[in-house]
C-alpha cells in the first residue's frame, strides 16, 4: 500500500522551488505533530516552518523559502492548491467500479450524472439525482427525492432517508444515518404524540461524516451542515440544528435540536450541547464540555457546566484542595472560637486587673 | 413536501368546533415551544393554551373553549384521539411497495400477516412471524424466531437477532441493533470468557427506536422496554434492562445492565446509568447526569455522581466560588495568626502595663 | 431455547469429580454476582467459592474441593478449559448456513478456507482471505485484501474497510465499521485539507466488538486491539490507537488518536481518553471518567479530568459541603472582623485604662 516518491517529483507536481536534496524520499504526508521519517508535512506560518523544521519529517511544504535550510522543503505561491494536489496523490483511491452493478436497484426516475459508480446491492429511489463522479458503495440507501451533487464519495451501508441533500465532493462513512426522524412528541394525557418531522437535512458541500454518525431531519425546513465542516465517528445532530462552514467535531459529541453552531467552531471530543444554544464563530468547546448557554464567538470554554477555559481550569485546579479546605476551615472556626473566648477573658482580666489596679 | 390545509379541514377531520377565521392556513404541527407561523399546536391544559396564544403557532386544538379568542382554535372532546388524527394527516407515509420484494429472502416457515411490505434485499429467518400492514424497508435482518407486531416501520439497515420480539405500531430507525450478545464475561486465568446470552429482547407496542441504537439480549429472560416508550439515536441498552412505560431516553444515553427504569422517566442526552440500579417512576434525570444509586419515584436529579437538582444547582453555583475561597481562607488563616499574636502581646503588654500600673 | 442438563453430564462433559446431587438440574451460565437458580458458576479462587456458595446459583465449577459441601460442585484440574467446554455447550449456535449463498459476491481472487459460511447478499472483495470455519452473515461488506483468521464470527451489517486483519475466534457484532478514515486534517487557509490514512486496522485473536463500534485506521501502520480483548456497543477507537492484550472497554468509551493501552486494562462505561496518552498495564478507570494524562501502571482512576480513585472519592464527598462552606468561610470572615475590631478597642481601652491608672 506504502507509494514512495522523491521530492523532485513533489516539486514537479505542484511546479515549486526545490530547496535541499532532490532525492529526498517521502513515503507520506503527516500534520507537524505526528510527522514521522519519511512525511512531507506543511508549515503554513513562519512558526510552523520552525516546528516542522524541528519535528522528524522528511521535508517541508510552504510558501515561506527557508531560513535555515534544516530541512528539505517545496516552495510554492498557493499552498492550498499545492498541498491539496499531494494529498490527492498519497490518497488511496476509492474503487467504485463503473456503472451500475447488476444488482442494484435503481428506479426509472433517478438521474445519473456521468462517471457514476453504483456499487452492488445498493438502492436509489425515486427522482434521486446524482452528479457527476459520485461514488456509493455497496449496500447503500439513497431514498426517494435525494439529491447528490458531483464527485461525492458514500461508503458501504450509508442510509440517507427520502428528500436529503447532499453536497458535492462530501465523503459519508459507513454506517452513516442521514435524515431519520427527529426527536420530537407531543404530551397528550401521559402519552408521547409523534410530531411530524416533514423536513430535510441539507449537507453542503466538501463535508466529511464519520462512521454511525446521526444526523435527524427538521421538523420543516432543513437541518443544515455548512461546507467545508468534518464530524467524526458516531456524533449526533438533531433535528433543527444549523452547522457552520469549517468546524470540526470530534467523536461522539451530541448536539441537541435547534442549536446553531457558527463557522470555524471546534467541539472536541464527548461535548454536549443543550438545546436552541448559539455558538459563536470561531468558538471552541473543550473535550467533554456540557454547554448550556450562548458562547461568544472566538471564546474557548470547558467543563460542565461549560465556563471560559480559564475559568474552568482554576476551578479544576483548586478542586483537590476542597477536601483539605474543609478541614482548615473547621480548624479556623475552632480558632477562632477560642481567640473570641481568649478575649472575652483578657479584656475580663484586663479590666479585673484595672480594678485591681484601681 | 409541504401540504397545506385549512383549519375548516382540521375541524372536519376531527368534528371539532372551531372559533376563528375558519380559513386560516395550517402547513405542519409543532409542540408550542417550537411553534412558527402556519403550525398547527396541541394544547392540553388551560395554561398550554395561554402559553399557546402567545406563541407564532397558526391555530390551538384543545378541549378547553378559547377564552381571549387571541388564536383560532378547534375544541374537541377527545383530544387524543383528534390530535394523532391530524398528526397522520400530515406526517410522510412510508413508501414501502406492497408484498414481498423478489430480491428478498424470506424463509419459507415464516408467517406474514395481511398487507405486509418487506423490501429489497431484506431477510427474514426461519419461524419468523410478522403482524398485518408491517412495512420492512430494505437491508433489514430479521433473525430465526423473531416476532413483529402490527403496522410496525422497520427503516433500511436495521438488525434484529434471533429470537427477539417487536411489539405493535413500532418505529425502528436505520441502523439499530436489537438483540446483540450483553457484555458479560467470566475471568478464568486473566482471560475473559464469553457468558452465553440465551435471553431475548422484548420491544413493547408504541416504541420508537432511533438510529444506530443499540439494545443487548438478556442472559436469559428479556432485555424490556415498555409500551409508548420513546428512545433517540445513539443509545445504549444492555443485557437485563427493563425500561417502562412512555419513558423518554434522549440521544448518546447509556444504561448499563440489569438496570430498572419506572414508568413515564425522562432521561435526558448523554446521561448514564450504572449496573443494578433502579429509577423510580416519573424521575426525572437531567442531561449527562451519571447515576450511581437508586433514584426515588418523581425525583428530579442531575450532575455526577447524581444528586437531587436542588443539591446539584448549588453546587454549581458554588464552584466558581472555590478559587477566591481558597485564596479567602488563607487570607483568613494569616488574619488570625495575627490576631492570635496581637492577643498574645496584647494580653502580655496589658499584663505588663498593669505592673508598670501596679 | 432454553437448554436443561444434569450436573452429572457436566461433569462428564469435562471429566471432573462430582460432589453433591449429580441430578442437580441446570440450566445456564453465569457470573456469581448474576447467578439465578439453574445457574452454573465458575468460581476461580477460594474466595469465589465463597461467593458462590452463598449465591443462587444451581451449582460450582472450580479447581478447589468444595469445604463446606453447601453447594452441588465439579472440580477440575484445568478451569479454563472445563470453563470454555461448559460454555460452548450453552452458547447458542451461530446459524451460517455452509459455503457462499448464490446472491453473495465474493470476488474470484478471494481464497475461502474450509467450511466458510458466507451469508445472503455479502459483499467480499479481491484479495480477501478468510481462515477456515468463518461465518459470515448478511450484509456485510468485506473490503479488498482484508484477512481473517479462523472461525471468526461476523455479525450481518458489518463493514470492513479494505485491507483490514481480523484474527481468530474474533466475534463482531452488527453494524460495527473497521477501519473507516482517522479523523485528521491539516488546516490551510482556514479549509481543513484531509490528511490520506493509508494505514490499517489489525485486530488480534479472541477479540469482541460490539454493536456500531468504530474503530478507525491509521494513518501508516496499523490501529491495533489486542488478543483477547473485549469491547462493548457504541465504542469509538480512534486512528493509530494501540490497546493491548485482555483489556475490557465498555460501552460509548471514546479513545482518542494513538492513545497506549496497556493489557488487562478495564476502560469502564462513558470514559474517554486524550490524544497520546498512555494507560499502563491493569490500570481500572472509572465510568465516565476524562483522562487527559498518561496513567500508571496498576492504579485506579475516576472522574474528570481524571484523578486517583480514592482523591476523586474525597473530592467528590466534599462536593456537597461547598456551599456550606462559602457561608462559613463568610461567617468567618465577619467573626474575624469583629474579633480585630474587639481586640483594636481592648486593647486601646486597656491602654486608655492604663493611662486611667496612672
Amino acid at each position: 500500500m506504502t507509494m514512495t516518491v522523491s521530492l523532485q517529483q513533489i516539486a514537479d507536481l505542484v511546479s515549486g522551488q526545490l530547496f535541499g536534496d532532490p532525492q529526498t524520499t517521502v513515503s507520506g504526508v503527516s500534520s507537524i505533530a505526528e510527522a514521522g521519517p519519511g512525511d512531507l508535512v506543511f508549515a503554513e506560518s513562519r512558526r510552523h516552518v520552525h516546528e516542522a523544521e524541528s519535528s522528524a519529517a522528511a521535508a517541508v511544504l510552504t510558501r515561506h523559502e527557508p531560513e535555515s535550510g534544516a530541512k528539505p522543503a517545496v516552495v510554492v505561491s498557493d499552498p492550498r492548491t499545492a498541498f491539496a494536489a499531494v494529498l490527492e496523490w498519497f490518497a488511496p483511491k476509492i474503487t467504485g467500479e463503473p456503472g451500475v452493478d447488476p444488482t442494484a436497484r435503481v428506479h426509472e426516475s433517478a438521474q445519473l450524472g456521468e462517471n457514476v459508480s453504483i456499487g452492488y446491492n445498493t438502492f436509489v429511489g425515486a427522482d434521486v439525482q446524482i452528479g457527476a463522479g459520485v461514488v456509493i458503495l455497496p449496500f447503500c440507501y439513497i431514498g426517494d427525492g435525494v439529491r447528490i451533487g458531483e464527485n461525492t464519495v458514500i461508503n458501504p451501508h450509508v442510509t440517507i432517508y427520502p428528500t436529503c441533500r447532499i453536497g458535492s465532493r462530501v465523503i459519508i462513512h459507513s454506517g452513516a444515518v442521514i435524515g431519520a426522524d427527529g426527536f420530537g412528541f407531543n404530551q397528550v394525557e401521559g402519552t408521547h404524540q409523534k410530531i411530524p418531522h416533514i423536513g430535510s437535512v441539507l449537507i453542503h458541500d466538501d463535508v466529511e461524516i464519520g462512521a454511525n454518525v446521526t444526523i435527524d431531519r427538521s421538523r420543516t425546513g432543513s437541518t443544515e451542515i455548512g461546507e467545508g465542516t468534518k464530524i467524526d465517528n458516531l456524533v449526533h445532530v438533531a433535528h433543527n440544528v444549523k452547522v457552520g462552514r469549517n468546524c470540526i467535531i470530534v467523536a461522539q459529541v451530541g448536539i441537541s435540536g435547534s442549536v446553531v453552531v457558527g463557522d470555524n467552531v471546534i467541539l472536541a471530543g464527548q461535548a454536549g450541547v443543550k438545546d436552541h444554544v448559539t455558538i459563536g464563530d470561531g468558538a471552541q468547546v473543550a473535550a467533554r464540555a456540557g454547554i448550556i448557554a450562548d458562547v461568544s464567538k472566538g471564546s474557548r470554554i470547558a467543563g460542565f457546566p461549560a465556563r471560559s477555559y480559564g475559568d474552568q481550569m482554576r476551578i479544576w485546579a483548586s478542586l483537590p484542595n476542597l477536601p483539605k479546605l474543609i478541614k482548615q476551615v473547621q480548624a479556623l472556626e475552632s480558632r477562632v472560637n477560642e481567640l473570641q473566648a481568649q478575649l472575652a477573658i483578657g479584656e475580663a482580666s484586663c479590666y479585673s486587673e484595672e480594678r485591681v489596679a484601681e
